[in-house]
């Protein structure tokens, strides 16, 4: 497992190294992950990378070569690195289970541990969190665009980096991708990979056909070609057919071909009249080519034959909206026992946080469809028997009365007192319930461009906390 | 090391495990690595990521790990997966040197090998150069913004994934960035790193004054306050001249503040105009908050009195433009020891390659700026003491003539016969490089938004060579 201790900010070691110093940094605090937009300028976002953090956490240690580098900045003192060479994370954490559906303002991940634990992880946590749920999120999009179609995440040559294609390429199988074209991801995360041949096959061999009966020969039960080298109605699909005729009266039935440029409309209908015409019908007919949700949609309503997806670039960059903007935020800090929440004002008002120790309840319709969200504090409870009111956190005269509903504690524990809690889990697993998640969500929240809101609201005694301390802070300039 | 043999797509495998079967795959072939559009949506591109891309082939190896993985999915012969343990790369590749300046078309790399070998590192070749190549590039163009007031990296939280952060912190710094605030980057790639501290650190005091004095107290030599975690004008600011005339005292200077949100052109002529008062002048007036080129320009136009900027997210992900669209295509293969060149028609016609083993050339005036590019076949050669005339390749009527000018062949050998040539070189002095490479471009290439084209021709004997391969592919439909 890679050491990445010293995968964080600067600033992370200058504070943990002033905490030191001030004799505050056992001091036990809170600190909670979330966004405040989601994903792709969409409706909701996918909580992942869970297992990727709990490696993290479980693997921090400063080893003596990370010391020796801190030492050379010439920053902190002989006691403090001493002090480090020790460390350990001993913390609790909670965290809602990877696949979770989650929205703006919610705390994800709620971590509750000595301030100098607490601090140094968040950079990256949140490296590790914001990316994943970035690409599982796109990769839901990219899905319900398909409308049921296979998806195939090609997009490790573009990616931003190995980690890039290969985190990546696991976060677009969860978000609902059936396989990828990354080995190395398949490897280390058991997944599907796919994969036939490139143009450079075809030019390789003295003619198109003679490239395809070369496939076809190696991989007879498993042929798939790609048809646009040289011209795709002209050379390309009757050169396939060639090849599957060939294959047909060896008994076997050729796979389908893969369209990689041109007017995917015109080209897969033509090619799929072909190939019709020609006996084979019911095949494959994948496009690529810098496809996303929007193309992939209206290639759908323009009736396209196309029937399985090869998503490369805009996938594995989510290239319209290429970051997820999580942050980790000092909630509450413990003083001689006591709890105290902490705000941060700022002069853009969005990035105003929600103080004190949290969670998040989800409140479901008896046709398990998600109504609502209400971040609440720590010690609050909902008696789900009885009606429960709930209200805007800033129009706060938009309010509505649940009557008949279900509730679901989001957060569950990760670690306590530094023990690992969490159960890893297959990705195949992790995929089959996002989708049991995405099926709790209304399709108004899936819309690809302007889906609706959804309501997020604040518990009435979170929200008159959040109320005093913005007085009490505004009137302490 | 890290083993990155099996980041690769399968279809690389599948190919490789066709042409063993065919018995081709020793056969020698010609790649070239390049893009078609410059990154960034911007005039040039600076070729970054070469000492990684070294690493990778110097590690290649299938270990037995791997052959296990590989073996499992069903689709490679006993006898392939045998061939595949003594995997060695044997071949040629010539490549410019790391920070060079590269335009669309050119061949950046090309590499010269058995066919197994130059077709399995196509994926991870890409990967690893198009990812810091943008970054670099991006960084270059921020920087240009600042007008040389220094800018760092801050973007590791929102980078995507470990080694997007990491890597693209080493690209950051190669494009002209002073520093990164990633502590891995900095050990790994021996680069500037900084970092001061963030809103937590005000919030965990009682008082905002509280939390810079105890900062000052820890490192009254390099104390640089963020000043906007409750109110910049009416709290932050004056706060900082408290703590700042408390350290004056004791004979430090203060460093700086730091502006994380608000308008950044209000603030920060407010906050100087304050400090100047104060006595405080010539200090650090960093900004950061989703900052890019555009916004630095904009900020610097309207008179802002910022002096030194953190660029996070849009720097970390290129966010404008999330990808380098480089590829890597078949350009000739050899048959018999005769060379015979290869071109790949599209659907697309940009996607049409130039064939044949080739080089670039540069063309300079005696002033030292760069005038054209020339990709030519690998055995032409000009006489430089004799007028040169080029001509556009898809415009041909547009020619012009260089009689007094000098050139300079850009690739050089990067391995022969598997041996690496690479000379390892310190980022800073790759930096370096760049800016001497920057400064052979005129402005008009380096405009952020419609910049002018760079001329980029074919020698006569390549035009011709496309042109006859095209009319003989077209009319072989």
């Amino acid at each position: 497992m890679r050491n990445l201790t010293l995968l964080t900010d600067l600033y992370q070691l200058t504070m943990l190294n002033g905490y030191f110093e001030k004799n505050v940094h056992e001091d036990l605090v809170v600190f909670d992950m979330f966004f405040r937009k989601n994903a792709c300028n969409g409706g909701y976002t996918i909580v992942c990378g869970i297992e990727q953090f709990v490696d993290y956490i479980n693997n921090l240690h400063f080893s003596d070569d990370d010391l020796e580098y801190l030492k050379s900045l010439n920053l902190f003192s002989d006691r403090f690195l001493a002090f480090l060479k020790d460390f350990k994370f001993t913390g609790d954490i909670y965290s809602v289970s990877e696949g979770t559906i989650m929205f703006p303002n919610e705390p994800i991940i709620t971590v509750k541990a000595p301030l100098y634990q607490a601090q140094l992880i968040e950079t990256a946590l949140l490296t590790i969190i914001n990316f994943q749920s970035l690409i599982a999120t796109k990769a839901s999009r990219v899905c319900f665009a398909a409308q049921g179609d296979p998806v195939f995440e090609f997009g490790l040559r573009r990616a931003q980096g190995p980690d890039a294609g290969t985190y990546g390429a696991r976060a677009a199988v969860i978000g609902g991708c059936n396989a990828t074209a990354n080995v190395l991801a398949g490897k280390l995360f058991d997944i599907p990979v796919v994969g036939t041949h490139a143009h450079s096959w075809v030019q390789k061999f003295d003619t198109e056909l003679d490239a395809f009966q070369a496939y076809a020969d190696v991989y007879p039960s498993k042929c798939l070609l790609l048809v646009d080298t040289y011209n795709v109605l002209n050379s390309g699909i009757p050169n396939a057919i060639k090849v599957f005729n060939n294959l047909s009266e060896k008994g076997y039935k050729p796979l389908g071909i893969r369209l990689d440029s041109g007017d995917l409309k015109y080209l897969s209908t033509e090619a799929k009249r072909m190939l019709d015409d020609a006996g084979f019908k019911n095949l494959s007919i994948t496009a690529s080519n810098d496809l996303d949700e929007y193309t992939i949609a209206s290639l759908k309503s323009e009736g396209a034959a196309i029937n399985s997806w090869g998503v490369g670039t805009k996938l594995i960059t989510s290239a319209e909206s290429p970051s997820l903007g999580g942050v980790y935020k000092l909630a509450a800090s413990y003083k001689n026992d006591i709890l105290v929440p902490k705000i941060k004002i700022s002069e853009n008002p969005e990035k105003i946080n929600n103080p004190g120790y949290k969670k998040v309840v989800r409140i479901y319709n008896k046709e398990n469809k998600a109504e609502a969200d209400l971040i609440m504090l720590h010690d609050e409870h909902i008696d789900s028997s009885k009606p429960l009111s709930v209200f805007h956190p800033i129009y706060t005269w938009k309010s509505m009365i649940f009557e008949n509903y279900n509730i679901r504690e989001l957060q569950q524990p990760l670690f306590i007192n530094g023990k690992c809690k969490h159960i890893k889990k297959p990705v195949l697993e992790i995929r089959d319930y996002v989708q049991t998640e995405l099926n709790t969500l209304w399709d108004a929240y899936r819309r690809l461009s302007n889906p609706k809101d959804y309501k997020i609201d604040l518990s009435e005694k979170l929200w008159i906390l959040k109320a005093s301390l913005l007085d009490a802070k505004i009137s302490y300039k």
